[in-house]
């Protein structure tokens, strides 16, 4: 059985992650014994690894915060539960394992399905179903802006909009990426650059952009809000770029664009057990039956914890990097 | 009879403006001959000399947007007015100008009170009048924090948060700006760092900062949005630095701080006539009664406008630059 634990934070998140022995203990009355299936690794998690993330455990840790397993062995008392059943992890309970024990209510039943991606499930999806829905009241037909189109939380956003009628503009920082986004059903994908708002006022035909997704920060920032029309509404959610958010008050002051950040975590933390339930619901459904997916670049056993934190910390990555216990 | 024009914008807004002779035609029906009794040049004049502005008049120009004079002359068929009556100019006429022309109904009279605070009535005082109403609703004991604590706005706001009961954290970019600023009545003063939000803290011993107000941009946007408290509002309304606003991520994600722009224009094109009114009246009698005012750094003659306008494109004046025709 392994772990993979971090004792300090540091710059290089691959330096100071490694597998360790684990050493588990029978499952107590009320737990279960777990065979971890899958567990992604998320620029979230690689931010905490580095201490820049806005919630750091104490150390030493476990990293990982998703992932899915099947129940291994029922410790007394557990009545809920089957051997074999694949479950969805708690959040943020150290997922980067080969096993762990965990109670038995905490775990949520998951229909037979891709475990990898399920195992996604947890932050990503109700990220990018939560942006499209919490800042401003989008029509079907209406257009919505996001960079990083590319990434986890940009594919799952191209294919929930499509799902609710909305029309995608993708931005990505390389031709490269051009190609992928466009395979996902991205209905326009652009290049970064400093003239996208032209650009997107040229492919829109000038047509309103009232929202715009930001995980990149930096001048990239600026572009987005350029390209929003009048009261348009710019959420970020991440600086994939490590730069400070710039943006000309020209796009604020003269043309009444807000700036706004999203955050999960916050979401947990304000929404009731029934908005959960049905953001979840929906997106299991979704996931289970193979209408929202990611792309997986590669797997890793917990052995392997370095090699696969340094490739998700890579801007090169095409798809999620996701832990596969042996 | 003098007039301040432009034929070209550019960088150095000194260099496109010029006195030239004014010929003026005997006032027309409905039209009144007015002599200018002084008129600002506001940091958004400075910004239509070189083209930054949102928005920008036809070329040639002339210069100033805003300013009182007394009626000279009385074309025929004018009963509203009399000669020697002061009056506010209508806003965006071209009021560095020794004499004009106006229509009579345009003209709104204003009591007996210094010319030279009156002149500043339209553009500054409701800047801050509005930006400390339309964002968050504050209430008397609640901080407000600014930057450009020392300019035109930053004066007024300071005066009207504390005829509001509002306390105010004021920044500025200079130890040898703090005096002044304490003399205006700010509650707290600080000089602008990277550790702006630390020493926030603790000169309010960690009480809530709701609303912020930038006029300046670049890393002094990052400070005001780390300063303030979860949820907070921070309200951009210029660029001093003449850098674009840099956001960290961290305030607007993990804390839920939120951008937004402030621009007079809009508000006046949004605001029903009532709506005006009250905001004027309230405040043409602050100004006349004494209760709010603003620093004068120099006065100029029409003839000076370049050395007017180059005082008042410095960043070390301290208090307004105005046009006062000989």
């Amino acid at each position: 059985m392994l772990k993979a634990q971090y004792q300090t934070r540091g710059p290089v998140p691959q330096d100071v992650i490694e597998a360790v022995e684990l050493q588990l203990p029978a499952p107590a009355a009320g737990q279960v014994r777990i065979k971890v299936a899958a567990a992604p690794i998320n620029p979230s998690d690689v931010l905490t690894l580095t201490g820049e993330y806005g919630m750091l455990p104490p150390l030493p840790a476990i990293g990982g915060n998703e992932g899915v397993g099947r129940v291994e062995a029922l410790g007394p008392e557990v009545n809920n539960l089957k051997v074999g059943q694949l479950v969805l992890l708690p959040v943020g309970c150290g997922t980067w394992v080969s096993h762990l024990n965990a109670p038995a209510n905490k775990l949520i039943p998951l229909p037979e399905a891709d475990p990898l991606q399920l195992a996604m499930l947890t932050v990503n999806p109700p990220t990018a179903s939560l942006m499209l829905s919490e800042f401003v009241d989008l029509q079907p037909g209406d257009w919505v802006i996001q960079n990083a189109a590319n990434s986890g939380v940009g594919s799952y956003l191209i294919q929930l909009a499509k799902l609710r009628g909305f029309k995608t503009l993708n931005v990505v920082r390389r031709d490269s990426a051009v190609a992928g986004v466009q395979a996902e059903g991205g209905d326009l994908v652009l290049v970064d650059g400093p003239d996208l708002a032209k650009r997107v006022r040229a492919a829109t035909g000038g047509e309103a952009v009232r929202l715009g997704i930001d995980a990149v920060g930096g001048a990239a920032t600026d572009h987005l809000a350029a390209s929003l029309s009048e009261g348009g509404v710019l959420v970020n959610y991440g600086m994939m770029s490590r730069q400070p958010c710039q943006v000309s008050p020209a796009s604020f002051v003269f043309r009444d664009v807000s700036l706004r950040g999203f955050w999960l975590a916050k979401w947990f933390q304000k929404a009731t057990p029934a908005e959960q339930m049905k953001v979840f619901g929906e997106l299991t459904q979704l996931i289970a039956s193979g209408k929202l997916h990611s792309r997986v670049a590669a797997t890793y056993d917990v052995s392997q914890i370095k090699e696969a934190v340094a490739a998700a910390a890579s801007a090169e990555r095409d798809g999620k990097i996701l832990i596969v216990p042996k």
